[in-house]
């Protein structure tokens, strides 16, 4: 270990607590994006995290105004054109408080209790800005950072971040950077430090089925119109097979095959069974053959039916043929799916299937591809490294089911890849009342946040 | 034709003026059961038909209190008791009105116009009623009855009857009887006279299929846990095979095949291919394969999806992977299914093809068998040989695809069949706006109903 690495590290255990008492500062500050009354806490948050900028010394910070809640943004590019740049991505808008009644301390009153922090928007993600924020502070306060950084920290991710991509077509040079840090991913338990390299993408569609052109009684015509109901859950029950694999034509063509080295490593997940079956209360694993259950919300496609309506569905009954059918479908996708491949794989399947009895049409909502990032990549491997070097153990490797827009914007917009961490732990209650931060973990994490950059330049 | 009857005959026709004029004094009450503020009108209407049934010379006549709206009765019982006893059925409550501007002429105000009168409830069935009781007086004004009858006119059918199977379990003696006569079925066109002589039953579910505790992310655990909506639509699309049978163990065992006679009897009946595509506006025909449409929603059983819910179903996307879906489905039932029988089908069904990764429950609602009448029984026989001297051609025999419950209620608490028939036409807007008769189908219909009582006492 070099010294300037050795100082940071030294100067970062040296002012823990200042650094605790900073965070607890900011998590003092309602900045619920959501809320319209909330606005002036917005400005106050986004100037809280400007200032922290300005006081490691970055250059260009600014607050910048959207048609929602003000973008910061601060860069350091003294490091020479040759050593990489860094886009250090946060947010710094929380979640609702409410129910409040079930917090044991005020969401705004950041209270520590045994080895944890609680408060609203503490795990996620204030603490995780204020961890690369106070990194940089470590190095710089010490030696000199090896690397070039921007901060590009929004006020939108919890309500859909609206403003951050016109915000980032708009300032692609200022944005621009070899790759992205997303502290926005978490770590599965204290003593298993975590890389997320893939998150899976999204194509979303609304299928309606049409039958007669007005609610029958189904008494005078039940037996001689097909019911678009019953159509309609018949294309469903057709796509999937008995195994489970997905049937729209061509809809496995472009998955990336999951590689043995890559299975072996997620297979290291200490992820069992029983943690899905804790988890979702279902009374059974399903899945799709030959993969395990880590494999099928991570590196396999699904299809999945989220949401049903048709006819009547009041209390009692009501002997009604209705008029149509509505089904919300949304498909996971893995790299290398295309979202409108797969919409144009749905159409070809129901003009294949649907029968003449009906008519159907199919909307398309909201999507985006997956996005894998290279494990061998210098960037994951400086990170893999730093954690390993933190918590004396080689970092496990996830892929995540869930899709964070961010990432595959970035991808999209800027052209670059994520590296996805983050030091929030799967009972850190985001989201809910009672979100509390591991204090320990935290630490843990500014210090494997000092290692990655220096690993960086390397 | 014997004096007496062409006596009555000729009576009818000498007071068709008066009679007209006596049915818009009782279209005028707008006997609307389902409205609160209406009561006063509904205990008017049934005063008015209890004078109406006093008048002809019948005894017993009772307007009978109820928990919502009185129930009239009379009879004449001097036929003899070699002479066969019929009940009389009908309603003097009416639909609603609304929406009034879409009336020509006011719904309480009734007005000729051509061939036809215009008011509420003058077809659904204040006419009807007034045939019978008018059928009734050519008879005994002219000669005497040669049979012996009985009127129950109630005041709640457009509610559902919920005052009439405690009202006929309390007065099963009163109501004792060889046969119903309800005139609240109707004819397919002026010229074409009909008898109903078969309707369905029902039996009506409701699944409810339930995967996970509570909704998930489809991000974070799609691929490992069966989506309920996906469960539910693959339980109800294996609910028919590819030619339309519906698949519900021993679903077929009882169902009553239709006799090559009966066929060639229902291939008379001038419904075509095209009447079932422009009541429904449906883009094809569907059905069990082997069957004509007509047979379809008469003479087979169905099994339709009467409403589906899950999940998301608003606007837009969200990516749930909902906890529970839930579908009503109901089976309409020829003779002889049992709706209890059938309600086993279905949990066998469940029980056979329900995954083991969801929990389910079948929820059982109203219902009730079909009702078939021996289409050879000397009561239809009288009143196909009325409609034919009247109408000069031999009435169709319909199978209706609904349910008229106070049919399978006399078959249940009184033990006997309905001879279903009415001057009532398709396109006399029952329960629409601007609802109508039509008055020389009206007139033939009494003049049948004439002829009906004189037959059945040869």
């Amino acid at each position: 270990m070099s010294d300037p690495r050795a100082a940071a590290i030294q100067y970062a255990h040296d002012h823990q607590d200042r650094f605790l008492e900073e965070l607890k500062e900011f998590a003092t500050i309602p900045s619920i994006s959501t809320d319209p009354a909330a606005v002036p806490d917005m400005q106050r948050a986004a100037e809280w995290v400007a200032a922290q900028l300005h006081a490691l010394g970055l250059e260009h910070v600014q607050v910048y105004a959207t048609n929602r809640h003000p973008v910061v943004y601060g860069d350091w590019l003294k490091a020479g054109a040759k050593a990489p740049t860094a886009l250090i991505y946060g947010h710094y808008d929380v979640q609702p408080a409410d129910p409040l009644e079930l917090w044991t301390s005020g969401p705004f009153e950041p209270t520590v209790r045994g080895e944890n922090i609680y408060a609203r928007g503490i795990t996620d993600m204030k603490g995780q800005v204020l961890a690369s924020i106070k990194a940089i502070e470590a190095i710089v306060r010490t030696s000199s950072l090896p690397v070039n950084v921007k901060f590009l920290i929004e006020g939108e991710e919890e309500i859909g971040s609206p403003s951050l991509v016109p915000f980032m077509h708009e300032h692609k040079d200022l944005l621009a950077c070899d790759f992205a840090v997303n502290p926005d991913t978490g770590m599965l338990s204290p003593d298993l430090p975590t890389i997320t390299y893939a998150l899976r993408g999204l194509a979303y569609f609304e299928l309606r089925v049409h039958g007669p052109d007005h609610d029958l009684h189904s008494g005078v015509f039940g037996g001689a119109i097909l019911n678009p109901a019953q159509a309609l859950c018949e294309l469903i029950a057709g796509m999937h097979d008995a195994q489970g694999h997905i049937t729209l034509p061509g809809f496995y063509d472009s998955v990336r095959p999951i590689e043995a080295e890559e299975r072996a490593e997620l297979a290291r997940l200490p992820i069992t069974d029983e943690f899905f079956l804790r988890n979702t209360g279902a009374p059974a694993l399903y899945g799709e053959a030959g993969y395990t259950p880590i494999e099928h919300v991570g590196a396999r496609p699904t299809l999945e039916v989220n949401g049903l309506l048709s006819g009547f569905t009041g209390e009692g009954a009501k002997t009604v043929l209705p008029a149509w059918a509505m089904a919300k479908i949304s498909c996971r996708l893995v790299p290398d799916q295309d979202p409108e491949e797969v919409h144009q794989q749905m159409l070809k399947y129901l003009e294949a299937h649907a029968p003449k009895t009906i008519r159907w049409t199919l909307a398309k909502h909201t999507g985006g591809p997956a996005s894998i990032s290279d494990r061998k990549s210098a960037y994951v491997q400086a990170l893999s490294q730093a954690m390993e070097t933190v918590w004396g153990k080689r970092p496990v490797f996830k892929r995540e089911g869930g899709s964070v827009p961010v990432v595959t914007q970035f991808q999209q917009i800027l052209g670059v890849e994520s590296v996805n961490t983050g030091f929030g732990l799967p009972d850190d209650n985001m989201h809910s009342p009672n979100e509390k931060m591991h204090l320990p973990t935290w630490r843990r994490g500014i210090d494997a946040l000092i290692h990655f950059f220096f690993n960086l330049a390397q």
